[in-house]
C-alpha cells in the first residue's frame, strides 16, 4: 500500500484535503484579517502565469487594459436597482479618511467623515459606465473593448481560500457596442476565451453554457459560465461572461449618435475570471500527495535538486546541475522558454524531494555523485508518482536524453492531466434521468456526490422558476448552465412537466 | 516658426502643459471618485512595461511576488507609534460590512459596523511584518526575500495624476534578514536595481543617495531614493528603499533562533517604485508636442498608419503594411520582439499621424500609394520630430532599410533621450554655493527654478536639523538625498556654519 506524502485523503475527507493541499504545497494561509488571505509566492506564482497567459489572449482579441478607481460613490450604485440589490448586502463602505488617537487606541476621527461613503469596489460596472459615457459619443466611438486585472472585495460571512474570500484578485472585461448583436458575439467571444484558457493551459474540462434566469449577475440579460467538475464531483463556476443589454448604459448614460445621427443607448457586456481559478485547479488535478501544476501554468517546469553531501563533491556536483538548468532553458515548451529551478536551499535532498512533490512541480530531477558519475539524472514525473508496485517511480536517465525529451515531457504532462480530468467528467455527467424523483434517488445514493445531472426542462420563469429553485435548493442542488452543444430536449421537462426545450445541467456546487 | 501640437508649452506654464500632455496622449483622466483617477490603455500600456521591466529585476535579484490584504485591522498600526504618525493623517477607513436602503438612499447598514475598523492599506509593512513573524524561527529561514504588486491609498488632499493621488498603484519589496550588514546591504541592492532600472529603461538619470533624518520614511533607519530633474528644473522622488532595522521586527515580533541558538530579532527593508514614475517619464521627455515615450516602455514602438483613401487601392495598403508589421514582429530590440501596431482606425491619416505623435510613439511609419509603388514607407521619428527649417521631418526610405535599421534606431531613440536628459540634469545642478546667501540668491533668480544645488553640510540632527529644514521651507526648498559618490565634504556647512560631513542636494520638489 502507497504511503501517500498528504496526512489526508481526498476520499476521506475532501474539505480537508483541500485545506491540506493548500497549507502543504506553500500556496496560501490566513492573514490574521477576516476573510483575507495572503497568497504565497507558489500559490501566486500560478497566478501570474494564468494572468500572463490569459492576459494574452484578452489582448489578442482586441481588448486593452486600464485602471479604474478602487473607491464607488454610494450614487454610482443608487442609479441601477437591481445591480445594488445583489451586492448591498456584502459590501465594505469606507467612511472617514483619518485616524485619531483616543485614550490611547486609534480610532476613525469624527471631524474626518466623508460627505458621501465610498464602497470597496466588489466589480465595476457601475464606476466603468461613467467612464465609458465620457468616451462614447458617436458610433464612430465603438466598440469599447477593455480589460482591467485589480482586487475586489466582497463581504462573504463563510470564506474558503481561493474560492471565496473577502477580497480576491480577477480581471473584469467590459465592453460596448452599438448593436445587441455584436455585443451578444462578444459575450460569447470572450466565453469561449475562457473555455479553450480553461482546457489548454489549466487543463482543466469545462462545460460552457448559459446561466437560468436566477443564476444571472445582477443587472445582466444573459449570464454564460463555464463550469468544472471537481473531484468530489462538485461544480466550480469558473468564468463568467454577461450581457447586460442597456442596464448600466441607461443608468450610467453611455450614448451614441448612430450612423443615422440618431442618440441610442449603447449594449454593454462583462466578463471575469478570478483567483477562484486556482482553488479549482486544486480540486481538479490535486492528488493524495498534494498537488499537481499542469506545466502550462507551473511557475517552475523543472525542479532539480542536488543531493548535496557538504563535503567537496558538491562544487562538481552544482556545476552539473546547472549545465542541465542552462540546457533546460534554452528549450521551447508551449510557445515558452522551459522554467527550470536549481533548488540549491540548505534543506535535505529528501524533504526538497516531497516538498516539490506537494507543490506539483511536474517534473522533478534529483541528481546524485552516482547519476553524475554515470552522465546520468533521476526523473520524477508528478502525474505518475508511483510504479505498479507501489514504489515511488524515479527514473535514471540520460541526461542528453533527459534534456532532449524535456519538452515532450512537459506536454505529455500538460496532455494526461486533462485526459484524466476529461476522463473523470465525462464519466460523471449522467444523461438518463427523466423525472425529478430520479433526481433525487441519483443524489442520494451514499454520502458522495455522485457527479452532475443533465435533464429536460422547460426554462420557467419568475415565480415558477423560484418554485423549481427551491425544490432544487432542499436537495442541496443548483443550476448550472444549458451546455453549448447539448443534444436537443425531447419530452417533457423534470421539473414542471411541460414540454422541454432545452437541456440543463444540475449539481451540487461551490 | 514651428507650430507645435499642444496649445500650451513647457515655458509657458509647466503645470497646464503637464495636464495637457496627459489628456491629449489619452494617458488617464479625472474618475469622479475624489482623488482618484482612470488610468487609460496608452498610460496603463506604459505602466505595463515598466511592471514587466521591473519585475523581471526584482525576480532576478532573488525575490518572489506574493500578495497581502488590502485591509489592515487598526490594532496592527498600533503596535508601531512612529509609523502610524506617519500615516494616520491620510487613511481611508472602512467601518462597515453592509449598505441598506434608509428613505431612497443608500447608507451604511448601522447593524453591520466592524468591531474593529479595517484601513485601506497606505502601505503593507505591518501585515507583512506579521506573515514574516509566522514564517520565520530559524536563521535558516533567512533571508525572506517579498515583493507585491498592488494599490495603495493615501487620502492626499491635493492631488495631481500621477504624481499624487489618493489610490496608487505600486510595488512593494519586504525583506527580512538575520543581520545589519545583510539587510544594508539589500537595501543599497534594491537602491541600485531602481537607478538602473530608471536609467536604462525609463532614459530616466537619476542621482541616487540617502535621504537627510527629516525625510525618513516613517519608521526607518535610513532611507534612499533615486531623484529625477524634470525640466520644470524641480526634483521628483521616483523610488525609495529602506533599511527599517528592527522598527518592525520589534513591533511583529519577527524573531529568529540564530546559530548559537538564541532569539534574535529579525532586520528588514522595504522598497517601493509607484505609478508616480509614469508623471516623471513626462515631466522629463515630454515635448511641446505632447509626450515621448522611451522605446523600452512604450507600449507600441512602430505605429504603421496607412493613408487609406476609402477606394480600391486599400486592401493592397494594408497588405504592404501588413507585411511591414509582421516583418518588424521578427526582429528583436532590447532582447523583446519589437512591438509593432497597423493603426486601421477610421480616422483621417492626418489625425492618427499628430495621434501618435503626441502619444508620443517612438516611430510613426505612414504608407500613402505613392510610398507604396515606390517600395518605401516615410519615417517620423519621435525623438527629432522637426527638421532645420521647422518643418515635420518625415523621412521617405526605402522598406527594406527601414525594416533593417529599426532596432538600431529604437536604440537610438533610447540612447537620445536619456542623453538630452542626462545633459540637462548634469547642466543644471550647481556646486559652487558656499553659503546660505548664495542659495537664497540662487533660488530667486526670476520665476523659472534653477535646477538644484549640492552644497556642503554638517548633518545636523534633531531640534537643529528642524530648524534648517523650516529655512528651507521658507523658500520653498527641502532636502533631496547625499548623493552617493559626492566630491567630499570640504569646509563648512551652509546651514550650521559646523565642519561639513558630506554633500547634500537641495531643490524644489514634487
Amino acid at each position: 500500500m502507497i504511503k501517500h506524502a498528504l496526512n489526508v485523503t481526498r476520499d476521506g475527507d475532501f474539505a480537508q484535503w483541500y485545506q491540506t493541499v493548500i497549507t502543504e504545497a506553500d500556496m496560501a494561509e490566513e492573514s490574521g484579517v477576516r476573510g483575507c488571505m495572503v497568497i504565497r509566492p507558489w500559490g501566486y506564482g500560478i497566478w501570474e502565469r494564468i494572468q500572463r497567459l490569459l492576459d494574452d489572449r484578452i489582448k489578442a482579441t482586441g481588448h486593452e487594459n486600464c485602471y479604474f478607481p478602487i473607491f464607488i460613490p454610494l450614487s454610482y450604485f443608487e442609479k441601477e436597482a437591481e445591480h445594488v440589490d445583489g451586492f448591498a448586502k456584502e459590501m465594505a463602505v469606507v467612511t472617514h479618511h483619518r485616524l485619531i488617537q483616543k485614550d490611547g487606541r486609534l480610532v476613525p476621527d469624527p471631524a474626518a467623515k466623508l460627505e458621501e461613503p465610498l464602497v470597496v469596489r466588489p466589480t465595476s460596472e457601475t464606476v466603468i459606465g461613467a467612464a465609458f459615457s465620457r468616451w462614447v459619443q458617436s458610433w464612430r466611438d465603438l466598440p469599447v473593448l477593455i480589460n482591467q486585472w485589480a482586487n475586489v472585495v466582497r463581504w462573504e460571512m463563510r470564506t474558503r481560500m481561493f474560492l471565496r474570500t473577502a477580497e480576491f484578485l480577477w480581471q473584469e472585461g467590459h465592453t460596448a457596442h452599438a448593436t445587441v448583436e455584436e455585443a451578444r458575439d462578444e459575450t460569447l467571444k470572450m466565453l469561449e476565451v475562457y473555455r479553450s484558457f480553461a482546457e489548454d493551459c489549466v487543463a482543466m474540462p469545462v462545460i460552457a453554457g448559459e446561466k437560468p434566469e436566477n443564476e444571472r449577475f445582477p443587472g445582466a440579460v444573459e449570464t454564460w459560465s463555464i463550469e468544472a467538475m471537481m473531484q468530489d464531483g462538485k461544480a466550480l463556476q469558473a468564468g463568467t461572461s454577461h450581457f447586460l443589454g442597456t442596464t448600466f448604459s441607461s443608468a450610467q448614460d453611455i450614448k451614441f449618435q448612430n450612423a443615422s445621427g440618431e442618440q441610442e443607448l449603447a449594449q454593454t457586456t462583462s466578463w471575469g475570471m478570478s483567483t477562484r481559478m486556482i482553488g479549482g485547479l486544486i480540486m481538479t488535478h490535486g492528488d493524495d500527495d498534494g498537488l499537481r501544476v499542469p506545466p502550462r501554468v507551473a511557475p517552475w517546469q523543472v525542479v532539480i535538486v542536488p543531493m548535496l553531501r557538504d563535503n567537496d563533491d558538491d562544487a562538481a556536483l552544482i556545476d552539473y546541475c546547472k549545465s542541465i538548468q542552462q540546457e533546460l532553458a534554452q528549450l521551447s515548451a508551449f510557445g515558452e522558454p522551459v522554467r527550470a529551478l536549481l533548488d540549491l536551499k540548505s534543506v535535505k535532498a529528501v524533504t526538497k524531494r516531497w516538498g516539490w512533490i506537494k507543490k506539483g512541480a511536474p517534473i522533478v530531477v534529483e541528481v546524485g555523485g552516482r547519476d553524475m558519475a554515470g552522465g546520468n539524472v533521476s526523473v520524477i514525473r508528478r502525474d505518475r508518482l508511483y510504479r505498479e508496485d507501489g514504489k515511488l517511480d524515479s527514473a535514471i536517465v540520460a541526461r542528453g536524453d533527459f534534456v532532449e525529451t524535456a519538452t515532450a515531457t512537459l506536454k505529455g504532462i500538460q496532455d494526461a492531466l486533462f485526459e484524466q480530468a476529461k476522463a473523470r467528467t465525462e464519466a460523471n455527467i449522467t444523461r438518463d434521468v427523466t423525472d425529478f424523483a430520479g433526481l433525487e434517488a441519483f443524489f442520494e445514493k451514499g454520502g458522495k456526490t455522485p457527479g452532475w445531472v443533465e435533464v429536460n426542462w422547460s426554462k420557467p420563469t419568475g415565480a415558477e422558476l423560484d418554485k423549481v429553485v427551491e425544490r432544487l435548493k432542499a436537495l442541496k442542488l443548483t443550476f448550472r448552465n444549458v451546455p453549448i452543444g447539448a443534444a436537443p430536449a425531447e419530452g417533457s421537462c423534470i421539473f414542471t412537466g411541460a414540454p422541454a426545450v432545452e437541456r440543463i445541467l444540475v449539481a451540487k456546487s461551490y
